[in-house]
């Protein structure tokens, strides 16, 4: 399976999004507000799925995720891959709740088989907000039913801002794979990993296609798409309990499509939503984009490049357009791979910083343009190697810090 | 050898320092300037130590270390333990400056030797201040030999200011061990890690005792009290190019002073100074310690604790005096060592937030008053195993950034 070429280039970043695809033949949505959090907004998104489809997923690696997750990842294990519908709430995250939690998520599960007339097997959750707290179960279950009838009528841009947290705008986006005079698409939406008091918000992620794919073969796509986009960025290093990447195939365009075809769409949307998740990030201002080659391993680079763009003196830099290269060099010499000046050459917007062993000369208008981009490409070849990679996080701001500090309960 | 009591216990913040103590018996101290970035500033300091008098030195672990450290690694095998002068400068850190850095980090230990009649390898040294820049040898070479022969006349504070970089005060500590009617001292002095452009700033410590001991003996003493201090706190989880901490013993108190007493004092003058280096962290406002039990080892604990005091939601909490307990759980759910929810407790300032699966009833007021303290001291229990760890950090703040990322070149 080759490399999807656009999902290895510069981190453009597609913001804001434009006008919402629609959702791919199968699928249906709808929303609607339980006031978990504030009234009158939508807090709850039901996606269906017709019967058959497929459902591949990635879960949290926190050990203590929430009873949602918990839930959906048995759901996924018992049901062998297969979806009849996904229900997203925002404003509480169901975690750190105890049994009482549990008992929840699954009598919502339980409502929604009910209401779409599936195995509660077939049900996947998950919510996202305030930990430690309960969900207010009787508003909740009464919307259950009034979701499952309104569905058909719902768009992707309704569940997408319906699961929104602190995000500022509704993330979604599609690629279309053509073969042979038929066609199918992949589109997806998310939220972000802004965080906010009392939130401890979450990233949600949903790939939707309509082309027919065995559980196997979805999971395939998904944790490709997965591994070159959620898995290379960075807001604050914090990995939530409740964050989750939801792949679902409808199966209504048939089967057949190109397999590396398929890949790359799933990558490429991916890798869209994962760049408006930085690009909405908290204080952002602007981005970073750590490219490492040269490494002994693809591993190695993928370490170095992650030190890079996560350590806060980098990323302060960052944000304030400050040409201090000397910081890049300390955080990759930190990352724990073998390292050494005299192999080592750092660009920043193509602009040659240092040198196999000894700064360049280069002169400080230049050096201070290429801090002052929208996105800081920042280039560090380790001369000891075939190993690339990538990753990309955005500066540190005072935004951040206020928005996540000067809140008071 | 029993661990020393003081290091355990709560983080109690000996800030500003006191006035300084003396050098032990041995020493000799003095400081100059060479105007490495700004004129007038005393910005090099010069300690010098008898013959006999013994090394040990814990260097940064950085791949890309400084010439200087490169240089003393080396000096510090050669001379089997022994040291006749540690050199330190400010303004520059002499960090990525190829072979015309360690070309220059060798001529200044060659004219310190001459200038103190000693060996070379018994020369130590460091820089603090700007990566990738190079010494303003001309300037300095003047003045080694004055201050070589200013040295008698010196102070532990003259070499403490001389040392600092965005340090606001100068940092000291000393204890003294009596035994059968003798007496010996430790003194520490150090710089701290506060980071700001064009600056990547070091942390420098330096401890020193008028007590006989081999460099094996000194070496031990050092890691344990390293382990218990400079080991345990992070301002912003950057490890510099520089970072080293010395100790030095005259012997001119003798030997036989008990092993236990003199490690305990070690460790609670290398713990006074890390603590110091914390409360002097850049748009420092607040410190968190959080203290890790029933973890399955303590390198489990240490772990966890580590995690939760560097995550920047919690560290933005902290800033905020905000009771957002949940973000305390999920970043150590995500530290990668295996937890359940059920075995776990929370409590802060002595507040239960968290009891074994479930959030405790504590009334709000409590809460917020216990993440308002000057240290918001957290434990987190596993309930999984006799493990127990503790790590120092504060929190992040807007001045932090502001220090960090709005200074224009």
């Amino acid at each position: 399976m080759t490399a999807c070429p656009a999902a290895t280039g510069p981190a453009s970043v597609p913001c804001p999004t434009g006008p919402a695809p629609a959702l791919p033949p199968g699928f249906t949505a709808s929303a609607a507000s339980a006031a978990i959090k504030k009234p009158g907004r939508a807090d709850m998104a039901l996606l269906r799925c017709p019967a058959g489809a497929t459902l591949a997923a990635v879960y949290t690696t926190n050990q203590l995720c929430a009873a949602p997750v918990q839930l959906s990842r048995r759901h996924l294990r018992e049901s062998r891959g297969h979806c009849g519908a996904l229900l997203v709430n925002s404003g509480c995250a169901n975690a750190a709740t105890g049994d009482r939690g549990m008992a929840n998520a699954i009598e919502l599960a339980d409502a929604v088989a009910r209401a779409c007339d599936i195995a509660t097997v077939a049900v996947q959750e998950n919510s996202t907000g305030v930990i430690g707290v309960q969900l207010p179960m009787d508003r909740m279950l009464a919307q259950v039913a009034p979701l499952a009838a309104a569905a058909e009528h719902g768009s992707i841009e309704e569940f997408a801002r319906a699961i929104m947290t602190t995000d500022t705008y509704p993330k979604w986006a599609s690629r279309t794979v053509e073969h042979c005079g038929r066609r199918c698409t992949v589109v997806g939406c998310c939220k972000g990993a802004g965080m906010i008091h009392p939130n401890m918000a979450t990233m949600i992620g949903v790939l939707l296609t309509d082309a027919a794919l065995d559980p196997s073969e979805l999971d395939g796509h998904l944790r490709a798409g997965v591994e070159r986009s959620f898995h290379r960025i960075s807001i604050d290093g914090d990995t939530s309990t409740n964050d989750s990447v939801f792949a679902l195939a409808s199966g209504a365009a048939g089967g057949g499509f190109p397999a590396d075809a398929l890949r790359c769409a799933f990558t490429e949307v991916a890798r869209d939503l994962a760049l408006m998740v930085v690009r909405d990030g908290e204080g952002y201002e602007r981005g970073i984009h750590v490219r490492v080659t040269g490494a002994p391993t693809d591993a190695d680079a993928l370490t170095v490049a992650k030190t890079v763009a996560s350590s806060l003196l980098v990323r302060c830099a960052v944000t304030g357009g400050d040409p201090n290269w000397g910081r890049i060099l300390a955080a990759a010499g930190r990352a724990g791979v073998r390292l050494d000046l005299d192999d080592l050459s750092l660009a920043v917007g193509g602009v040659r910083l240092f040198e196999r062993g000894g700064p360049a000369d280069t002169p400080l208008p230049d050096r201070e343009a290429a801090f002052r981009q929208p996105m800081v490409e920042v280039h560090l070849d380790l001369g000891r190697g075939p190993g690339s990679e990538e990753f990309i996080s955005c500066g540190l701001t005072k935004g951040y810090v206020e928005l996540n500090a000067d809140y008071t309960t």
